[in-house]
């Protein structure tokens, strides 16, 4: 062809079609939680097609999380009987577990992709692992001195931040805790206390700025803002002062919040609306109804979307869709019973759902809200693309 | 390890660790052009090293851009030869080349990881080949019927948008298309006018949202909102109002252009400073001075930050940082001769750079600005990270 190049007329072609006969690669698996049966269920997103067969023998799924290393060989898969189970990403089964703790709830791969840290129950603290070999390096017990008595302290809300570091927060402690992964120990650089008792969940917001916590029945979240962590803990409340007054508050699980556009959105446990809070501030600014009780906001890449799911059998078969820019809702789309989890693919077109009760997982094109695709699965719940690998806090 | 389970004490492992000895995975892959030999360096992230050999032969690499499959098992090398090569990700060597023209500027790959897009220079348009197996599906000529008379264009600045659409612009024709590669055909959906004459480069905004195109020797952008595109292009000053009134202004390369925080930071070709214009409005700011003539705006993936490069030997071997919050520039660092090219990883914890006079990568912490890795290269210029399959526009 390089000798022809001055010759063409039109096009010229020499290609080498050998490689499409093959499966599509690593960018494009797609790791879905079957609760019931302690299983992952693999999903080509390129192919729309499930892989064939199951990663099996998982133990307890029950808010299992999977995060992915940068190089894409490994996904690690945290489950609630304290065993981290590496996923080989290219030949798509179980290679390498430990058990860390007998409890852990979630994990995080530092933004250099060394390191594996993990957030235990029991014992409580964080276990911090080479994620090339699953060799433990660094145990970080919850154990606090504390007006003269010891205070043993589960760990939770693992998530990675800018410079290396690992944050994570200390229930029964209320404590945040600052790891950093640049230094050979992996040291506790900051512990910093949270002025609302029982911080029980956590998330990172996308640009990895802000380290939000939440706490036990309570309508207040505590702010840590990563840039300038010496200032310490801020709690902002983001329950609408005009609205059931005194009322008890409830928590969401943090991940259910999406930051989108100039806005937070808040699902409201056991509420028909969402809070909408200003993203600079985290005020609040104005609550928007919904149709049933919302529990995951989940944002559009693009930012011009949030797109909402419910509880409760009249409404969890339904998903509502939030435009940013007027806080209307502008869609309300039936995709199956009991939506269990939704995600964006990475540039945005489409949507992976789980509808739970009907056994099914769905591909929603996000512009056309068609559903393009339909797999049977039992009972399945969480989704994890491999792209995950390249979002902060995920 | 299962079977143990209630009974461990601190912590039991079982690990496997066979596969930590091999090489890291196509996650970590980063290609580098090396323009005078006409070959790609791979430097692997992970393990911080350039992998052995090149890939050589390559041909015109000027102006030379990777895109990746969002299977992430193809690289597509768009060079000044009319050629596409296929990179396999995974054996890290060329594997399938396709002659689209006699002369191409750039490339895109739709949302659905199916369709490859060639902008064309001679003969012009656009061809869409299939992603699987490079066979030519479509070729849109750019010969436009205007005025009786049937012009030829060339096309460029081809990105892939929402709605798996594919956007360009026609340089002699003053015309935006927008290619519907959701529909069996791939047709041309819309063709919108620019009011200015020559458009001759093109960026989408990171959220999708809008398409800019540069003018040639204008101080003026087209932009159209893709979500409203039946509202037609308004053009947009980016000069400073008050600043060197009446001279003629150059417009530089509009991949140089950063949108971060609240902002747009737009290089100004042969003047000291950056315009800063509002994200939203895209209306000028203000003039943001800094030590020369400025090439390269990059944000930061947490939008905390752009890093500034320069042309002229005096300055060209530095970079500014400008803190997006505050707009001031709080850190001028000296990195190597000639920086070409910049790149963050994906969740900003380091920078790729280039020094292409120096013959060098640098591998630059985003936090303490050290440089922690130096690979020999020659003539070093464009870098292509694989997580570019995630991103929208890239």
């Amino acid at each position: 062809v390089r000798g022809a190049r001055g010759a063409i007329a039109g096009i010229a072609a020499a290609v080498a079609v050998a490689w499409a006969a093959h499966g599509s690669g690593v960018g494009s698996r797609v790791f879905v939680v079957e609760r019931a049966a302690g299983s992952l269920a693999v999903y080509d997103l390129d192919r729309r097609e499930l892989l064939p067969g199951r990663i099996a023998g998982l133990g307890d799924l029950s808010h299992a999380t999977m995060t992915f290393t940068p190089d894409l060989r490994s996904g690690f898969l945290a489950t609630r009987g304290g065993e981290v189970t590496r996923i080989d990403l290219e030949k798509v089964e179980a290679a390498g577990e430990v058990l860390t703790s007998r409890n852990s709830i979630d994990n995080a791969i530092s933004q250099d992709g060394r390191y594996l840290a993990v957030a235990e129950y029991a014992p409580g603290g964080v276990t911090i692992l080479d994620a090339r070999d699953l060799r433990v390096l660094k145990k970080h017990a919850a154990t606090v001195e504390r007006d003269g008595r010891t205070l043993e302290s589960r760990a939770t809300g693992i998530v990675d931040a800018p410079g290396n570091r690992f944050v994570c927060v200390l229930i029964e402690a209320a404590e945040i805790w600052l790891i950093d992964a640049s230094k050979p120990d992996l040291p506790i650089e900051r512990r910093i206390r949270t002025p609302e008792a029982m911080p029980y969940d956590a998330m990172i917001t996308p640009d990895g700025r802000y380290y939000l916590v939440g706490h036990l029945e309570s309508p207040r979240v505590s702010v840590l803002d990563l840039t300038r962590p010496e200032a310490g803990v801020r709690v902002v409340a983001f329950a609408d002062p005009s609205f059931e007054r005194g009322a008890p508050a409830k928590l969401p699980h943090m991940a259910s919040w999406a930051v989108a556009g100039d806005h937070v959105f808040v699902p409201l446990v056991g509420e028909k609306r969402l809070a909408v809070l200003d993203r600079a501030t985290l005020a609040f600014q104005r609550s928007l109804p919904v149709r049933g009780h919302p529990v995951y906001a989940v944002r559009s890449p693009t930012e011009r979307e949030v797109w909402v799911s419910f509880s409760g059998e009249e409404d969890d078969a339904f998903v509502q869709i939030v435009d940013v820019e007027s806080l209307a809702v502008t869609d309300t789309i039936r995709l199956g019973g009991r939506i269990y989890h939704m995600d964006f693919t990475p540039r945005g077109s489409h949507l992976l759902v789980t509808a739970n009760r009907d056994n099914k997982l769905l591909l929603v094109n996000a512009i056309t809200r068609e559903i393009e695709d339909v797999e049977e699965l039992a009972s399945p719940s969480g989704i994890f693309g491999a792209w995950r690998a390249f979002r902060i806090g995920l």
